[in-house]
């Protein structure tokens, strides 16, 4: 009996971890997951691996020799292999690799050798993620060897930007020969809130403005015109822009100079700035909910302040952004989505992000932000309110499948998953 | 006959150059610009004295040897005694310092020792500016010995931001053990404005919301909530913000390592980033009225694009704050007012700045704002904007001599100009 053609296996790589999600094609595209789980510490004798079917229940955890991403991948396929039955390897029809780094293409794309040396050029740009991404591309492509392979890049949303969105005010040279402009990032899940953003309104994508706050520990927003991206606040990087849970995103660029005249090295000052930076640096710690806890809990008045004070700079850096864009889209504003880990289980963090907006026609209804939390779609805006306020779940693994799908159509017609 | 000290002299320093301004204290209390000029390239052997009457008529230059501060100051005194007659120096009563960097002082001050070492103590946020103010100051000291000394900082008028503003989201610790914070810069300018904004409105300074746009070779803005600054763009130093002639304001701060790890050196990158970035970087050059004249004038269609690139980047950027600073205020906001080079005189970027703004109560009289220029206040909004739109000439010079006199009175009483 041959093996049935219809999973998609979607792949996040970093630079000791492999997440995995295994997605099966039904009826009318529909691609559902069927699995998921992650390899950590690739490359450690700690290595352990995480598995468990999509959507939570049965997870299990083992310790597993894990010497490099080919290895993970080989422990991941023989237990998806073991759990479906069947040559596992010949079931999966494609796989979509998470990339984070894909400077100016705009699309998801086959890899080609082509494609390859472009994230491999793109590594100088994203020099922690996307070496990993390529050790993952390279693994998957010697265990799926019959399977296309696509890349769908974090930037490509943002390609839409006009260039007084992305251009540096840095001498036009860096852009022309080093590539120095802004890209953004979390475009895969922008993509996904922006498609379910038109489907709660009942209006079709082109026709639809959005300010999204993709909030969690890593946090970014984007202006969406038209369905398109139109401004963003992460760069070159993602560092830029709003505050996270170790990086410290708008800053003076001035202060490193400053600290480098005062002998701090470039790869410390890049450490302070991407990873003891943002709530960790304010606050002490990165732990979210402790400092949401200070801020809004029971205990607030006698809590610690420097968890406050980071709670309440998180929150300005947001609003700074809810205005800036609700200015780029000149008010004519049909949502604004929360979405990722704070975006859609703080309630509180959302009163604040809109507190005082009814001058631009933003009215939440407190009742229904309260009780919006826990994974499902809400429309949390009072009734008249002119800009709906909606909580979206994210999900980057979903909006990949379906990107990865529509290529290998493209490519292949609909033989992939006869 | 004994002099009559009724003079008051504005000095501002920078590394090679002198401004002075003087005042004559009439009736009221009305300070009344007598002369101006400025001593440029001191310690150059082309070093030279352009001065005239207050307001313009009469300008002359002569070469000069100016082999430093004080010799540029002997020259200027000695200009102005010729001219006023008498014994000049004996005639002035103070002496009002622009001090770039001032750390956390929040007032003009008498200059004591004290101020003076944390003057000093600031040069290290203010390498380029807080040196060249001390060298005016002693110089001035030693000039006009027997009058008080007062220093007005830049970044006074900012010191009522609340922290959630001026914090960045760095390790707490640069803040407590180094100062780094946002600062803010033009206080002077912005306390004037302010002042001039309220009457113009016909509200009291106290109950005035506004957002201030300084927009010239330096540009910055501030959100000025009750009268006091709660917002403003530029942070530990004048970099950060808006682009500039030659600074290139927000960026990603991950740029920076980016450039060090390809071989730039740190002072090589804070030179690209102070001095050849903002309009010179982007569009080669610095004359920003050739680059607004190919944005807007009548060859438009055919003019560079690098020229209007950097305009549609300089406008997006006062936008993004535009928006920010509408939300800080929660829309609540009397007036936008526009000074400096750029907000006083181009009628065609003022029009770009607040297009697209009916959502927030903002609309724009065309045919006034097409007529205001050439240093007169005007209100360029149209009948029933909720928010007015002011064209204010700024006078830093005029705003320090106000604080100086109100300093030495508070210290005095009113001997000074008895």
């Amino acid at each position: 009996m041959s093996a049935v053609r219809n999973k998609l296996l979607v792949l996040n790589a970093g630079s000791s971890s492999l997440k995995y999600k295994l997605f099966q094609l039904g009826e009318n595209s529909a691609l559902k997951a069927v699995a998921s789980g992650v390899c950590e510490r690739i490359g450690d004798p700690a290595a352990s691996f995480h598995r468990g079917k999509a959507g939570g229940g049965g997870e299990q955890k083992q310790e597993a020799p894990l010497p490099n991403h080919t290895a993970a991948l080989e422990v991941v396929s023989k237990f998806l292999g073991d759990s479906f039955r069947g040559d596992f390897t010949e079931e999966v029809f494609g796989v979509g690799h998470r990339v984070v780094h894909g400077r100016e293409i705009s699309e998801p794309v086959l890899i080609t050798d082509k494609v390859r040396a472009t994230i491999e050029k793109a590594a100088d740009l994203a020099p922690l993620h996307n070496p990993p991404n390529l050790m993952g591309i390279d693994a998957a492509k010697s265990t799926f060897a019959s399977a296309p392979h696509v890349a769908v890049f974090d930037t490509a949303f943002h390609q839409t930007m006009p260039p007084e969105a992305f251009m540096y005010a840095l001498p036009y040279e860096l852009y022309v020969e080093r590539a120095i402009r802004r890209y953004g990032f979390h475009g895969t899940s922008y993509k996904y809130l922006t498609q379910q953003a038109a489907r709660m309104l009942g209006k079709p994508e082109s026709e639809t403005n959005l300010v999204i706050c993709h909030l969690g520990a890593g946090s970014s927003m984007c202006a969406v015109k038209n369905g398109r991206s139109v401004d963003t606040t992460m760069g070159l990087t993602p560092l830029e822009g709003l505050m996270m849970g170790t990086r410290c995103g708008d800053i003076d660029p001035a202060i490193i100079p400053y600290l480098a005249s005062h002998g701090m090295g470039m790869k410390e000052v890049d450490t302070l700035l991407n990873k003891k930076s943002g709530f960790l640096g304010l606050a002490g710690n990165a732990d979210l909910r402790n400092h949401l806890e200070a801020r809004f809990g029971p205990g607030s008045a006698t809590a610690d302040e420097r968890s406050k004070l980071a709670v309440d700079v998180y929150v300005r850096r947001v609003r700074k952004y809810l205005g800036a864009y609700f200015m780029h889209l000149d008010g004519q504003v049909d949502a604004i989505v929360f979405s990722a880990g704070i975006g859609e289980n703080s309630a509180p963090m959302r009163r604040e992000f809109v507190r005082g907006m009814e001058f631009a026609g933003v009215k939440m209804d407190d009742a229904e932000n309260a009780r919006a939390a826990g994974g499902v779609q809400a429309d949390v805006s009072a009734a008249g309110s002119k800009v709906k306020l909606l909580v979206i779940p994210t999900d980057e693994e979903l909006s990949i499948a379906q990107q990865t799908l529509q290529v290998i159509r493209e490519e292949k017609g609909t033989a992939a998953a006869a």
